[in-house]
């Protein structure tokens, strides 16, 4: 068996998120169903981070072991030719393909992922963003959030920004980086961490936003940390607007 | 009567373009069924430049005569408000609206369009641009893209750039300027002009591809301008991969 590391890319919008669940399309099974035809075995991944109904992956990670001799060039262009011919390569595709070695987990060894929000701020809804933004037409002070996203930056229990449902043993993350920028009607918000509590991302978001409209002061954010309580934080901004951007490993 | 000038954004991939038609949906007809809802009375726009199926567009100009009295605001407001209601308004909606004098044309005013394509040059094609990008495996040499650009630009008879079916008077068009720039895997081309024969940016795209696989020399370009004749161009290129993006005023 060798080990395979892959880079892959997939508009959210028609999946049921990644995992594999009957009767709904989800990434997971697609993406498998496409390898099992390519290498003629059973191919069972590994992901660095499941992501949730609607979010999208720039550079979502697994792995997977194969007993199929395949170098990697062609396994890149064999899973994208088989991923393409079920019509799914619309909304999905491989990007990277390399060996590695056994000690390599896409979900374990990685280092930090980066998540992307963006929120896009204006009386209209551009089609263009339609289906990767969070349309919010009160007009937002980004420097408000700017400053609040700072509180959110260190190792803190986040309990008041996690889900119900979330299986993480511990509420306590690190976030090493929080970044809020605003290109003409766009604002991208930008989160940097080992790994994050179950819609996390989504819900600091909701709470940014609050603070974007001035119904949350910045310094507030430190208090919803504090409380450490889900009611305090804002609602979990909806999946559309969220993509995995990268997984950095070691 | 009041003219308006409106500024609209679509994605083409589900429309047969923008002009009025029997059994399918075009823009055109899109936009005036939500002006008439709003309004109360038949609305016509005149649109500077006619998109075919599946181009898209973030800057198209119209220009409408109404009776009714209501104000810039409102108008942008309403016209979006009814075309979400349909649910078109998750493809085609209303940037700005301006009153403007009866001097003022959306098509005979217009002093200069800027139209984008782009091509997606690589294995695999993201999901992320299937929609709005020509996706070429074979790797293109931008440089000598950027190179046959520069032989398209000027006042220029373009009848080998010239689709069947064209109407324009004359193929003389006079072309302002030419961009070929490269970001990762997109190339994206940029084209001013007053204005183009019908499908002339497209049949100069896939004329710059051959440039780009080396099939055609740089300054060929030139050659291929002189012969005035459909065959020695390219292919036309996929409409998806285009972009009417801005139209210029005096």
């Amino acid at each position: 068996m060798k080990r395979y590391k892959i880079i892959i890319e997939y508009l959210g919008t028609n999946f049921r998120g990644w995992q594999k669940q009957k009767n709904n399309r989800s990434i997971q099974e697609t993406f498998e169903k496409a390898a099992k035809e390519l290498l003629q075995e059973e191919v069972n991944s590994i992901v660095a981070g499941r992501t949730d109904a609607g979010v999208h992956a720039s550079g979502q990670v697994i792995h997977i072991d194969i007993k199929k001799k395949i170098n990697d060039s062609n396994l890149l262009m064999g899973l994208n030719f088989y991923l393409s011919k079920e019509n799914y390569g619309t909304d999905v595709c491989v990007r990277a393909v390399k060996k590695v070695s056994k000690n390599f987990n896409a979900r374990f060894s990685a280092t930090k992922k980066h998540y992307q929000y963006k929120i896009f701020n204006s009386n209209f809804i551009s089609p263009f963003y339609y289906s990767s933004s969070w349309w919010v037409r009160k007009k937002l002070d980004v420097d408000a959030m700017l400053r609040g996203s700072l509180e959110l930056i260190g190792e803190n229990d986040y309990s008041s920004f996690r889900a119900k449902g979330c299986q993480a043993s511990s509420p306590i993350k690190s976030i090493s980086k929080v970044d809020v920028k605003k290109k003409k009607d766009l604002i991208v918000i930008d989160f940097f961490a080992k790994s994050f509590l179950y819609n996390q991302v989504r819900i600091m978001v909701g709470t940014l936003k609050d603070v974007g409209i001035g119904y949350t002061k910045p310094l507030e954010i430190a208090n919803i940390l504090y409380k450490k309580n889900r009611k305090f934080a804002g609602v979990t901004a909806p999946a559309k607007g969220l993509t995995l951007k990268k997984v950095f490993y070691r």
